[in-house]
C-alpha cells in the first residue's frame, strides 16, 4: 500500500469495483476486509450490494463506523418493472421494501434505485414509467418511517429495454417530481450519463435538494462487454471533471462513488492494487 | 413470394437488412438481385452501401430506376472525428467527397453521415462536435455542387466513444442550425433514438426542413450484440407507431427505410423471406 498523506475523504467505493464474488468474479474479499482496506487507504466511505450483507446489516454498519467509514449507500432495490422484475406487484413490494429494511440496518442513508426495463405488452418508455412512478411512491411511505432516502438511478440507454425505461437525467427529475416525495432523489452515474450534452441544464433542475450520489468510473471508447467492462477513471472519454463540476454547481456536496464493473481487467487484479488505483485515479484525473 | 396487392411505395429497402456480402454475411445478392427483388414485391425504394456499388455507381442507378425503384440514399459519410476516422483530416474530406459523388452518380439523393465517436486526445461530446460541424459545413459546399443532400444520423449513446459523437435528435438539430445549410439534414433510425422521452419535440423543433429520412427496426429488449442484433419490426420495445407518427406529424413525407442488421438471425435466412416479412410487418405494425 501506497502513501496517500492528503485527504480523500469524498472517495467512497462501491464495492462491485472488486468484483462480485458471488458471480465468479473479484477475490472474494468478504465486507470486513473491504472495510478494512478502505479504511486503511483514507476513503470516507463504502457502498455494498445487498447479496454480500445477508443477515448481518446491523454488525457489517457498526463495523464500517467503528473503522471511520460510513456506509454511503446501499445497491440497490429490485426491478420495479420490465422483463426482469420479480413475478408480480406483491413480490416487487416486497422485495424493495426488504431492501429498504437492510438500508435502514445498515444505517445506509440511501438506497439505490434501478427501476427496469420496458412493462412486457408495452411499447415504449412512458406506460413504464407511469408504473415505476406508483411503485416508487409507495416505497418512499415506507422508507420515510425508517429514514432511508431512495436514489433513482437513471441508466445508459442501452439498457433500456431490459434494465431501465429511465435512462435520462431530465426523466429522473421529472419523476421526481411527479411523485413529489421528500426522501425521492437521484444518482448520477456518469457511465450512464457522460454522452448527455444537456447534463448540465438538467443538474441545475435538479439542485441540491434531489442530487443524492454521484457515482465515478470511465467510459471506454471501445467497449467490449456493455455490462461488465466499465474503464477506471482517465481510462476512457468521459469528461469526469467537467461532470464532477456540474453535479457540485448545482449543490451536491456528498462522496464521489468508484463503480466499476471490469470482468477483465480490475477484477482480475488484487483488491489492494485496484483500492490503490482508485485513489491515485481520483486525486488525478476527477 | 406471396401476394402484396396494396400499395406500400412508401418502403424502402436498406441493402443491410440482407447482410453485407463482403462480411461474411448473408446471401451475397448482387445490387441488381436486390434491385428486382424489391421491384417485384413493390417496394418503392432502395438504399445502398458504398462497397457494394464499387464503380458502378451510374449503372446501378440505372437499374433501381428502370425497375421502377428510387435510390433513396447512400451509406455512408467516413466517420469525420473519432478513433476510426481516416487518417487525417485530408483524408476524411477526400473520403467524404467520394462519397457524395457516387451519390450523385446514382442519383440518390441523401448520403448519410455517421460523424463518428470522440477525438482522440479530448473528453467529452462537445470538442468532437465543433470539428464535426467544420468538417461537414465543407461537404455541405461540395454537395451542393452536384445535388446531394447531406443527412446527420445521431446513433445510439452506446456508440458514443467510437462511431458518433452526435447521439441525440437535439443535438442534430443544434448542429444543423450551427452550419447552416440548405443542404443539411437528419435522418432519424427508430434504433438509435426509441429511448428518447424527448423525441417528439425535438422532431417539431427539427420540422419537415430538416427531417431527410426515417429508418425502422426494432429495438430487442435483450439485446445479445450492440451492432449486429436488431429486431426486426414488432419483435422488440419501441413504439414504431408512435415514433412514425411523430416523424410523420413533423413534416415528414419520405419513404420509410428498413434497416436491419442482424447476424444470427435474418442475416441467416433467405432474402425472398426477409424481403416478404419486411413488407408484412411494416404494414402490420409500422
Amino acid at each position: 500500500m501506497r502513501d496517500f498523506s492528503n485527504d480523500h475523504s469524498a472517495l467512497a467505493l462501491n464495492t462491485a469495483t472488486l468484483g462480485h464474488n458471488l458471480d465468479g468474479f473479484g477475490a472474494g474479499w468478504s465486507p470486513e476486509q473491504v472495510i478494512d482496506g478502505c479504511a486503511a487507504r483514507g476513503y470516507g466511505g463504502v457502498v455494498f450490494w445487498r447479496r454480500e450483507i445477508g443477515v448481518n446489516a446491523i454488525a457489517i454498519g457498526e463495523r464500517a463506523k467503528s473503522a471511520g467509514l460510513k456506509v454511503a449507500g446501499l445497491c440497490r432495490s429490485p426491478f420495479l418493472v420490465g422483463p426482469l422484475a420479480p413475478k408480480d406487484k406483491d413480490a416487487i413490494r416486497d422485495d424493495f421494501r426488504s431492501s429498504i429494511d437492510m438500508a435502514a440496518g445498515l444505517t445506509a442513508p440511501i438506497l439505490t434505485i434501478v427501476v427496469g426495463g420496458v412493462e412486457p405488452g408495452t411499447k415504449g418508455m412512458r406506460d413504464s414509467l407511469k408504473l415505476v412512478a406508483e411503485r416508487v411512491a409507495d416505497a418512499c411511505e415506507y422508507a420515510e418511517k425508517v429514514g432511508v432516502r431512495l436514489a433513482l438511478e437513471p441508466l445508459h440507454p442501452v439498457y433500456g429495454g431490459d434494465r431501465s425505461c429511465l435512462v435520462t437525467v431530465r426523466d429522473a427529475v421529472d419523476l421526481c417530481n411527479a411523485v413529489n416525495a421528500t426522501n425521492l432523489g437521484l444518482a448520477i452515474d456518469v457511465y450512464h450519463v457522460w454522452w448527455d450534452t444537456d447534463l448540465a441544464a438538467q443538474l441545475k433542475r435538479a439542485g441540491e435538494n434531489l442530487i443524492y450520489g454521484f457515482h465515478l468510473c470511465d467510459w471506454l471508447s471501445e467497449t467490449r462487454d456493455i455490462l461488465l467492462d466499465r474503464g477506471m477513471m482517465g481510462d476512457g472519454v468521459a469528461d469526469l471533471r467537467g461532470i464532477r463540476h456540474a453535479v457540485e454547481e448545482a449543490g451536491y456536496n456528498g462522496v464521489c462513488e468508484v463503480e466499476v464493473f471490469s470482468k477483465d481487467n480490475w477484477w482480475k487484479r488484487d483488491p489492494n492494487e485496484v483500492l490503490d488505483v482508485v485513489v491515485e485515479r481520483f486525486r488525478a484525473v476527477c
